[in-house]
């Protein structure tokens, strides 16, 4: 089997099957697609949608990128010793998307599934023939306005089954792991969200091989449209007050603090000369910044506040 | 003369002036102040302003910070040798203003002007008595949505006036300097606004003392009111619509990616315990982002962003 073919006809197929399941959610809006080229290698699939019924605006992207080790990238990797004088090439696969509902009582979510692989160009025709290293990352988390616990424990509780499928450990783990990244570290910690999984350098082993990884990849990925369609189902109809959108839009302002101050695949990306529009598109459609903005003590505001400093155990 | 203490008497009447100078012109909102103190040594006035009839949002903070020389700030500050291993404490004073009004046919304006000094503690009584170094730095920095020559011309020819008076190269220096320093990297190396200008790590010396670099600094001050008011009176009842609103906040949105993803002081303050409410003022009060939008070729919207992508001389 030819794993990065494999791992490519998979990220596509599941850029189509959420686009239109998406689109028939939202029943109005249907997404537009931008092909690109990278200069140094590869490409991606923009796909974004617009003031629809539900979704104000967001981005389902696939890309396949390629390239030589640079310098930079050298450093990041931390290369074992046999490595560090060689000519390196590597190869990234995945799809990364951001919803962001009209509606303040449908949450925004965002996932990200991927593949990287690393290869030594000097060995024989290079890529897969020289491969030296590949590790599997995701995770998916949501970040509501409100808090619906029904909402929390469905969500939680869907990417809960996928990973018990593969190993007891995995949820309680890449739920922490989930709930340590999407931190604002600036704001005391309040994370962007009330989390889900996020899982990184998973490196096939004697036990957990590259078809366990990529396996456990396609699960979480095949449970997207599980995990979320049905809390915007639920909520997409709610009637909602001109302060609950500024509450949103507030909120929204944290999740562009988080993307642009600390968000490690954004920053990547600005600095590597990515494909800036298919980056950016995570950023909400409209945000308010306020001085000193602090919810109502007790408030549903400050419910939801409450659980991004101090996030729960939703299972 | 004690430098400190006049200086931290002239950002403090300087605050007040240009406060006061703002208040006149809105005719409707004032400034609420919050005082606040470092835990690590000193504090700040925080004076914010919100839904004027001219300023939408706006801050004119000062503050007079202090604090021993760590060892992530002692890599930074790139010591001379025979400090290295010395306990160095630091002093810090400085105004920063950033002022968006509703109205997009006024511009948003930034400025910031500050003093820096650096102490061996060792030395008698350290503080005044152990002082090892010390600079200066600052800028004003203007970023209109439509681009009127005039307002341009008036805005750079106050600041040239006024650095014409100290020293000939200091105008087309800093002009570039500011020009150099307020880009988003990320977006084709296009500029936050049309600049204005930009000066750092101004050391006294021989032939430009102390009193040189503090009067200097204050004639640059001085001239924030001269340079912004009448521009501001001149566009304030101009009458626009919601296509000329929707666009202003485009281009907060790259306000707010400049200043979220490359701009040192907020970074640095973000990343070193800052007083975050103080530091994020600077951030538009409303802000959209939308995938891929391009102004029409040849129009208003068009102009200004061909400004900002080949910053133009004005004078």
């Amino acid at each position: 089997m030819n794993i990065k073919k494999h791992w490519v006809d998979y990220i596509h197929s599941l850029q189509d099957n959420i686009c239109a399941a998406l689109e028939a959610e939202d029943g109005k809006a249907t997404f537009v697609e931008d092909l690109w080229v990278r200069p140094e290698g590869g490409g991606g699939k923009t796909r974004v949608i617009a003031n629809g019924n539900v979704f104000e605006k967001g981005g389902v992207n696939t890309s396949a990128v390629e390239g030589v080790v640079t310098d930079a990238m050298r450093n990041q990797l931390k290369l074992p010793t046999q490595y560090i004088d060689k000519e390196l090439s590597w190869f990234a696969c995945g799809l990364s998307l951001v919803l962001h509902p009209i509606n303040p009582f449908v949450p925004t979510v965002h996932c990200n599934y991927r593949m990287f692989e690393l290869y030594d160009s000097s060995s024989k025709e290079g890529g897969q023939e020289g491969l030296i290293d590949r590790w599997f990352g995701g995770g998916t988390d949501l970040t509501p306005y409100y808090l619906f616990d029904d909402d929390a424990i469905h969500f939680h509780g869907t990417y809960k089954n996928v990973c018990d499928q593969f190993d007891a450990s995995f949820y309680p783990t890449f739920k922490k792991q989930c709930d340590d990244y999407f931190v604002n570290y600036h704001r005391n910690n309040e994370r962007r969200g009330i989390g889900g999984i996020f899982y990184d350098y998973q490196r096939p082993s004697s036990t957990k091989d590259v078809d366990f990884w990529m396996n456990f990849g396609q699960g979480c990925g095949n449970a997207f449209t599980d995990a979320y369609l049905p809390i915007v189902s639920k909520r997409k109809n709610f009637s909602y007050t001109a302060e609950q959108k500024h509450w949103q839009e507030i909120r929204r302002g944290r999740y562009t603090e988080f993307n642009l101050v600390h968000d490690r695949g954004t920053l990547f990306g600005l600095r590597t000369n990515g494909r800036i529009e298919s980056i950016l598109m995570s950023l909400p459609p409209t945000v308010r910044f306020e001085y000193n903005y602090q919810p109502v003590a007790g408030s549903e505001e400050d419910k939801l506040l409450q659980a991004c400093l101090n996030p729960l155990n939703w299972i």
